[in-house]
């Protein structure tokens, strides 16, 4: 093709992280097809974030305000601080509707595949913010893998000593699963976990 | 989420053929993340695809260029007319840089339990084209479902009686296809069209 702004649109599109090459060509299709009734409003709404959107500075979720307004509502526990890997987590949690204190996006978990050591994540603040005083518990809501755990035990030992307690979500069957399609190590952990009716 | 532009442009990213509200929202994030290196060049290629691509009066293709570049290309064989479905099936055949006619693109294909029949697909001017008597062969590159074969069968009923060829793609074992993994339809019409080595 010989199409330079399609291509390099699509090719835009493909980096897309649950898009690739074939995905992005249809997508870029079906704005194309519907160019007044998609497209439009995707520019205008691709504007409006790429202007108002920013980190807040005290938790790192994406709000249009600046603290955000989870860290801005005064009905939320600020002795409550929920530590989660990524915004996305933030979001999921908050969709959930089940927690009411505030967060800490850390940016990511320790891993040693890939190189990523504690002074690449936010845990200096996050330990400067326990030090601060404000905090009674730290709830860790870090991913149920490896590194996702080591992290947690990371931030676990660094705050040692002070005052607060440390709790972590709970393992076990997710709600709505089949015990047929969970892995072992899911299932070893509910049993060990069991809680009596 | 009260975060009303993040949430809205979620929505229109979810609209998206390849995507959902969950990947609509991690896409999101990853262009928050990198702003100025994703999202700023994302808005400026659709901005440019919006003003600049227009559909092909002569053939149906999506280009910058009207009449699109191909319609204008005097290397192309204007005899041979290849007709296809949609604009994805042109790009995907000008890719495979096998086709050297020109394209006409039927914008879908007959279908009862779609409501979609001939008045809605550009079969009217297809039949004015040859009918024009430019045009050596149609070639019918529709899809080789029921719906895209009744399509083929009804553009050829109509093309009858025109001192013209009429052909369609082979049907056969896609290369690098594995026996064990093809449909009985298939491997059926692969025996039944089997050539001589």
């Amino acid at each position: 093709m010989t199409v330079s702004e399609i291509d390099s649109l699509v090719y835009l599109m493909s980096k897309l992280p649950a898009l690739g090459p074939r995905s992005a060509r249809r997508a870029v299709l079906y704005l194309l097809k519907k160019k007044d009734s998609t497209m439009a409003p995707l520019i205008t709404a691709l504007q409006e974030v790429y202007t108002a959107v920013q980190p807040c500075p005290i938790c790192g979720n994406m709000d249009t305000q600046s603290p955000c307004h989870i860290c801005l509502d005064k009905k939320r526990d600020k002795s409550i601080l929920c530590v989660v890997q990524d915004v996305s987590d933030l979001w999921a949690l908050e969709r959930s509707q089940a927690f009411k204190g505030v967060y800490h996006v850390l940016g990511g978990v320790l891993s040693a595949l890939d190189g990523v050591g504690p002074e690449d994540l936010k845990i200096n603040s996050l330990i400067e913010k326990v030090h601060a005083g404000d905090v009674n518990e730290v709830l860790l809501a870090l991913p149920a893998t490896v590194d996702g755990q080591t992290t947690a035990h990371y931030i676990a030992e660094s705050l040692d000593g002070f005052p607060i307690k440390i709790s972590r979500l709970s393992h076990g069957i997710p709600i709505g699963g089949e015990l047929d399609y969970l892995d072992d190590g899911t299932l070893q952990t509910a049993i060990k976990t069991r809680r009596s009716l």
